[in-house]
């Protein structure tokens, strides 16, 4: 019997698609083919997805696991041949203890469930990106995916207290544990963190929640120089103390094209100052806080660290202000362009962006580059337009943005993960036996390499 | 050439010792047999350590890293035919960036080097314990350490950006980035933090230091029952935000040896009520924080939550109420003792002390059972002394405090680690397919088994 009748067999006629239906499902955010594998699968439990690894490692089937398909980097795509393993029918917040504030949530759930669910138990789940509405939190788990609130919360890796996941050959490891404190032997989930599905699928997960804060206070500054930026970042974190929740930078190419029609955002600063910053703190005593972030964000004015400030006084303001910042899509407008996510010292940004734009300039007529990121971070979003598009380009463009990281010793993968497509920059951040070590533990893992072949580590 | 003499030949013979000077080492805190290894390997570099490494992994010759040696799991001990890779020389803080708030350390630094470091640079290193003027910050590493503001900060394993270790075979992964995010593959850091000396030894490291709190606030307060301090904790949480870093429980047994001669402590709190806190907050306004504290302690008391509080004034009057919870010498006034370390949920600890002290009962007439511990990190410690001593009784004793932990899905080790002592209950924690995937990991990195054998893992 071939594998795909045994599963049937197995999960039920419905629980397997081919053909048209899975040709629909597409491949990813900003990936126009269809999805190319040969049949998609829709286990039910742990123990189906135990089943179908199961299956598959004995006839050494390869297999691509799909969260919320929201993506950057590739990591989700599943060619010919490829099986894919859909955790949406795993979609159930199995339970939440307000006391011991932690919640046990299946992987298929998206983020923005998650994030409701917490909040209608007065608690809050930090992580928080763009994709919310569509990417999963097993997804986010697979990536260690990052978004607005790391400087505060850390990223997905801090909100995981417990984690299931099945190994290649169908083994369940189950660790749902809801210590925050637990050195009983190695900590096997920081393995399935941020391997993007090479090592295992997550099943389940026990987050990590926090007290809802009490009081939100949001800016838009703009000031007059990247180095004045990073000193009132120093100041904020000074004054602010934990309080200060998002440190997000744009540069003057990123707050035109999101503050200009079509774009329909508003434009709480002028154009025309050479750097811009949303400025977010969250805590805990309504009443003394705002008075606390005006009185920092005065003294910035006063030590000339900020030029001009937009201060968010009812939540459809902080809104407005955030909707900049999220308003990526209207990068669109620049032509075919090229997204990047690159993290390094923050001393060394200044001068990796301008050789990034030199490198650009170099090569292009008129390049255009926009950067905005998590400054607080170490993270930079760079995208990169040239006016034309296709392997070779996409390849000048790939080395004008990370050669500059080598001698910064920066990474080319701040939040993405490597997925497809960073595959070929690994070692621009990480050396050979590191390279070799990821090797030995996915032989280790994987002695197959039936979970998503070809990803992360580039070929030998 | 036998392998000593190999040893001696390439590094010195400065950096081996035999005999009289090995055995002199001691085998750690609270073990009074001398050491018990074949000889002691000085280097003085990570090439010395690599070096020294490969020579073993030539020889099969078994290795323990030795740090500061206050380990409380057995984790150093070395014995007979095994040799001791000591790190002292590994001693020099090799950099401070102020800026990017990172220290890029060797080894074998002391933790309280560390933080009288960052001090000087006006910055926080935030890992703490009692152990911090011997203890070395590869040991903290090596164990993720725990200690007094982990509710605040995190462990060890959050404080870590870079790091590099030596393999079993001798070669070098070194990842000393900087950064506070880096998803470019897997993060092999978390493998080596943790894993106490079995799959490699951790020779540097970059450590993140946090800016340092301007304001202090510390109090013991006296409750009536477990329940009202586990309320009062969420309530500092909901009112002091992230500002909370460190709520430290005490039971009466404990609070009463540590404040009677001939301990040298005061008693800011008279003796009987049923429980004790220590409540500190780190804040950035030191002209807010202060009134912020006496109102959440004035309205806790008006609750009915504190029934009285001793608050800190000064540095000196800090000092004393930390000095209080830092006496855990004075317990060994009870006669012979069992230490444990222990995590679980919140909501079950009441009973869970109550099990084991009905336990302890049952086998004894009169048994001592002193708990304290970090209330807000689930953590416990358990001090069990019953008046005999030797193997048969310390496992029964084991039994009284670990079985109740199964059916509460508890942790024999919050912070302490597995060791040695720890590995016949490492199963009370993980099932035995976490174990064998714990040992396919060790087999992957240290086939010949030569790094810190029989540590952390039971035996097969």
């Amino acid at each position: 019997m071939d594998l795909i009748d045994r599963l049937r067999q197995e999960l039920g006629s419905d629980s397997v698609l081919e053909g048209e239906e899975v040709r629909q499902r597409g491949s990813g955010w900003g990936r126009p083919e269809p999805c190319g594998a040969l049949a998609l699968v829709r286990p039910r439990s742990t123990e189906e997805v135990s089943l179908v690894l199961r299956s598959c490692h004995e006839m050494r089937q390869p297999v691509v696991t799909h969260g919320g398909l929201t993506g950057l980097v590739g990591g989700a795509v599943a060619g010919e041949g490829e099986l894919v393993l859909s955790l949406e029918r795993l979609n159930r917040i199995e339970e939440v203890d307000a006391q011991g504030r932690t919640m046990t949530v299946q992987a298929g759930v998206t983020l923005q469930a998650v994030q409701e669910h917490a909040e209608a138990e007065g608690l809050l789940f930090a992580l928080d990106l763009g994709a919310r509405g569509s990417c999963t939190i097993g997804g986010n788990v697979a990536t260690n995916a990052g978004g607005n609130h790391v400087i505060r919360y850390g990223m997905t890796r801090a909100q995981v207290l417990g984690l299931e996941a099945v190994l290649a050959d169908g083994t369940v490891i189950s660790d749902l544990g809801k210590m925050l404190k637990n050195n009983a032997g190695y900590d096997l989930k920081q393995l399935f963190i941020g391997s993007e599905g090479t090592l295992g699928v997550v099943t389940r997960i026990v987050l990590r929640l926090w007290p809802r804060p009490r009081s939100e206070a949001t800016a838009l500054v703009a000031s007059a120089s990247f180095g004045k930026v990073v000193e009132l970042l120093a100041e904020a974190q000074r004054r602010l103390g934990s309080d200060l929740a998002a440190f997000e930078v744009m540069w003057p190419e990123f707050y035109d094209i999101v503050t200009t029609p079509p774009a329909r955002n508003q434009r709480p600063l002028e154009h025309g100052h050479p750097i811009y910053a949303l400025v977010e703190a969250l805590g805990t005593s309504p009443d003394e806080d705002r008075a606390r972030f005006e009185a920092f964000l005065g003294e910035a004015v006063e030590a000339g660290l900020v030029e001009d400030a937009a201060v968010a006084t009812t939540p459809p303001e902080r809104r407005a202000l955030w909707a900049l910042r999220d308003s990526v899509d209207q990068l669109a407008r620049l032509g075919p362009i090229y997204t990047f996510d690159v993290s390094l010292p923050i001393a060394t940004m200044e001068s990796y962006v301008a050789e990034v734009r030199e490198r650009l300039g170099r090569e292009w007529s008129d390049p255009k580059c926009v950067v905005f990121g998590h400054l607080g971070d170490g993270n930079l979003h760079v995208i990169a337009g040239v006016g034309e598009s296709g392997p070779a380009v996409r390849l000048r463009v790939e080395h004008a943005v990370y050669d500059p990281l080598r001698a910064r010793a920066g990474s080319v993968s701040a939040e993405h993960g490597i997925g497809l497509e960073k595959r070929p920059w690994l070692s621009w951040s990480r050396g050979p036996d590191e390279i070799a070590l990821m090797r030995r533990i996915k032989v280790a893992l994987d002695p197959k390499g039936i979970l998503n072949p070809g990803k992360v580590l580039p070929p030998e």
